[in-house]
């Protein structure tokens, strides 16, 4: 069956970003300090790589009984047991995702517009991640999403939605009281010095 | 029930160093010449990208009667309802793909040693493409494969072998009447000016 997840903090990976070592002890740290889903985005490594990082990183999540949700590739997905798998708008469709992983698993979809959105919740998505909600360096290619168009997606989907795209902690009080689930956070984690603390701090700003 | 399959003509499709304007041409025409087997290879594309090529490719291999196999990723080999999914040693291990695909699908294992052949037997494959058996420029990391541990491997292993790397009309030769299945070939067909003339050549050479 199907887990229930708490989108609250949903750290994404990024190699090239992090502070840590490793990728498994951003993941470790991060979750320490309250992460509660673990995306992993690999872009660049071989497919045995990523499976590896993927068993490696799951032992870390599983502990802690964190969903490990793996970026694009639902091979991998598969492969390594992963709780989902995230597919954005130049990945597998989300109907070819679902078929291939079968209903237990989960699987979130990004989206920038409404349209988008909706389709998303059509083809049977568990959550959206919506975004990017600001211009970063960690996705130089996104669009952007306005807060109109962020609350016209939160009226016409019943799925749980995490706004992604610039969130830190100057950035996450205008997320609160909309209806929204969780904040999805790349840098504002894995690129501080203090990683278990910077995600400790972005949960308590997120809940409190 | 997993299809028979002729490895007489095994293309291997390279975006990069194809003369035909996109990699449907160059699949029709190399089937057309005599080709019977195909290997859809994409290192750069979106997944996206990869899934509707696929998709387009299937049209074209599955008119012709000729099988198409996805290179690296099960998830696009299944998503795209191909034939079948050929692994590197740097790809998902053959045992996971495997338990992925299911019985039906045709899964290759690329082995340049007798160890890594005689393990891709034991653990599921359907043939080996052995190789590289001269230094290419596809490829330029690759191991290079003496003819004695090619012998090595058609002594050892039961499965279909596939030769690769460096095959062309010049080194076929070498290759006849030593139990070998099919010669796997990537720029001999898809970088010549007529591709279609090329694959018949090729085809001839290693039937004659």
């Amino acid at each position: 069956m199907k887990r229930e997840v708490d989108y609250s903090l949903y750290l994404c990976t990024d190699r090239d970003l992090m502070t840590s070592a490793t990728v498994e002890e951003s993941v470790e740290l991060a979750i320490r300090g309250g992460a509660t889903v673990v995306q992993l985005r690999e872009k660049v490594c071989s497919s045995r790589e990523f499976y590896q990082l993927a068993l490696r990183v799951k032992a870390i999540t599983q502990r802690h009984g964190v969903p490990l949700i793996i970026n694009d590739r639902a091979d991998i997905a598969l492969a390594a047991e992963a709780d989902g798998v995230h597919v954005g708008q130049s990945d597998l469709p989300c109907p070819v995702v679902r078929a291939m992983v079968g209903p237990d698993k989960i699987v979130g979809v990004s989206a920038a517009t409404v349209e988008e959105a909706v389709q998303a919740e059509q083809q049977g998505a568990d959550y959206i991640g919506v975004g990017a909600m600001y211009a970063t360096g960690t996705k130089t290619d996104a669009r952007i999403v306005t807060p109109q168009v962020l609350d016209q997606i939160r009226q016409q989907v019943k799925l749980p939605i995490v706004v992604i795209g610039g969130i830190n902690k100057n950035t996450i009080p205008h997320f609160k009281n909309r209806g929204i689930q969780g904040v999805a956070v790349v840098s504002a984690i894995v690129a501080q010095p203090d990683v278990e603390q910077a995600a400790r701090e972005l949960l308590q700003l997120w809940k409190g």
